[in-house]
């Protein structure tokens, strides 16, 4: 194997000290005999702006890194500062994986959308793509559409509280996806968008620990609907308790977790990493932080 | 054990890309089973001047290190930006290790001066320091100087071919050693001084791969005079040959270079290191270089 152990990697955001990314590849690598130290480089804790993302790209290569994670704030700001991106990251306009090339050149990645696009391949195969509602225009709705239309999606209805961003990822989403009919609605249609959908992609932060309850009502839900939700925290969302009670197939948001660090793990490492050892740590990490 | 693993440390100075410090750590850390990372941070590779050193260190602590390595020409500079230093490295004036404790503050070290000190104590026992002639009053000879005096060297002779700087050194040990008397000597004396003396510690770069030869005539050997060399690339150099054809005991500069990793790994990590192993794989390292 092509092997550059030990491996040196940083996720730079606003609030990641907690974030179960770095444990979650440091145990595969242990458990694939990689010496591996990923460290949290957390924003808020230095005082540091977005901004800062150029000067800190230019400090990870002096600090010896092999290669980045970057979440919110800095997602769409590291761009100007790489030398180049994957088709996937170029045409979503964001980064979430930068690494550093041995000839000292810079590539950005998205293992967002990739993440989101496996986990449906993989979780809920078979499930029909002809019209889905995706609630939830912002940054992780973005690379969930793109996933969806890569999947094949034949009607995508894009829904948000603030109406000009679903319009404007919807405008964006239809340029780079012409077999995909995509259009936005105000979060009012949601009734009528649900009761003829085949699934529902939610993208908002409703059902995580500090923003508790339902996204909708649980009465729009019905059995001819998927139901993937990409909160994570907890796993077990209040919305997907309520699809699996309307018997709706449904997908956790872990699974794109997972498979977002499984992809960055493979292109820093260009080892396939083990996904359901990577799976059912990353569930008891959740689990732990639950307790 | 207090282990906070996973490490993280760097080396920084100019030229440090070879250095055998990295791996001579991070091989003790696998044989204790901690996971370690320590990466060279060199100066020249990225146009950085030697005043980047304070930059450096609040970078260092945003990308989560634990500790640096610090070489030259930043072991007084470093001095200004810490927060505490040990009495060692107070009285020298140099750091070549610094603990990003987890309160957030920075001690530095000066385990150049310790590891001196435990090589003579443990691979010369019983060597006479009556009289001692230091050859070299750069950073390396303050450091080996003040061993010297901790270990109850009698009489000391500072000599430089910049006499300025032996003198400068002379007189600042005088002042920290009362009970060692110390003076400084022009290169032209040498002869006198190594007649009667019971031991010469060589602090030069003469003997070093791109520095071949002797630094002094080899007729001034006699079996009366232990004789050390700090060069240790190659280990055997020419000095210590000769001396050994000399009938004089001798002391390598492997010793010196695994007592301040030995010195620096105790102190990053709370764990005694073992001294034999860090030896034996030190020599394999340099024998690895040299072929």
């Amino acid at each position: 194997m092509s092997s550059r152990s030990p491996y040196l990697v940083g996720l730079i955001g606003n609030g990641v000290r907690p974030s179960l990314t770095p444990p979650l590849h440091m145990a595969e690598a242990a458990a694939l005999g990689l010496d591996y130290v990923y460290r949290p480089i957390d924003l808020l804790e230095h005082d540091l702006p977005a901004t800062a993302i150029g000067d800190l790209l230019r400090q990870a290569r002096v600090f010896g890194l092999d290669a980045l994670n970057v979440t919110h704030p800095c997602k769409q700001l590291v761009i100007e500062h790489l030398d180049t991106l994957s088709p996937a990251a170029a045409a979503l306009g964001a980064v979430n994986t930068v690494l550093f090339e041995p000839d000292g050149r810079t590539t950005g990645h998205n293992t967002d959308t990739t993440a989101f696009e496996t986990s449906v391949r993989t979780a809920l195969p078979g499930a029909s793509l002809a019209q889905v509602v995706m609630l939830g225009a912002g940054g992780a709705g973005a690379a969930v559409a793109d996933a969806l239309a890569r999947l094949g999606t034949e009607r995508l209805a894009v829904v948000d509280v603030d109406q000009t961003r679903a319009a404007a990822l919807a405008t964006e989403l239809a340029e780079r996806h012409a077999a995909t009919h995509v259009e936005s609605a105000p979060h009012d249609e949601l009734s009528a968008l649900l009761a003829t959908a085949t699934g529902v992609v939610h993208c908002t932060p409703t059902g995580m620990a500090d923003h508790p309850g339902l996204p909708f009502d649980a009465v729009l839900l019905h059995p001819r609907l998927w139901v993937a939700d990409i909160v994570y925290r907890p796993l077990d969302t209040a919305l997907l308790q309520a699809a699996r009670a309307a018997g709706c197939r449904t997908l956790d948001g872990g699974h794109m977790a997972v498979h977002q660090a499984v992809d960055a793990f493979r292109l820093i490492t260009g080892i396939d990493p083990d996904v359901d050892r990577m799976s059912r740590h990353f569930r008891t990490l959740v689990a732990d932080d639950e307790a």
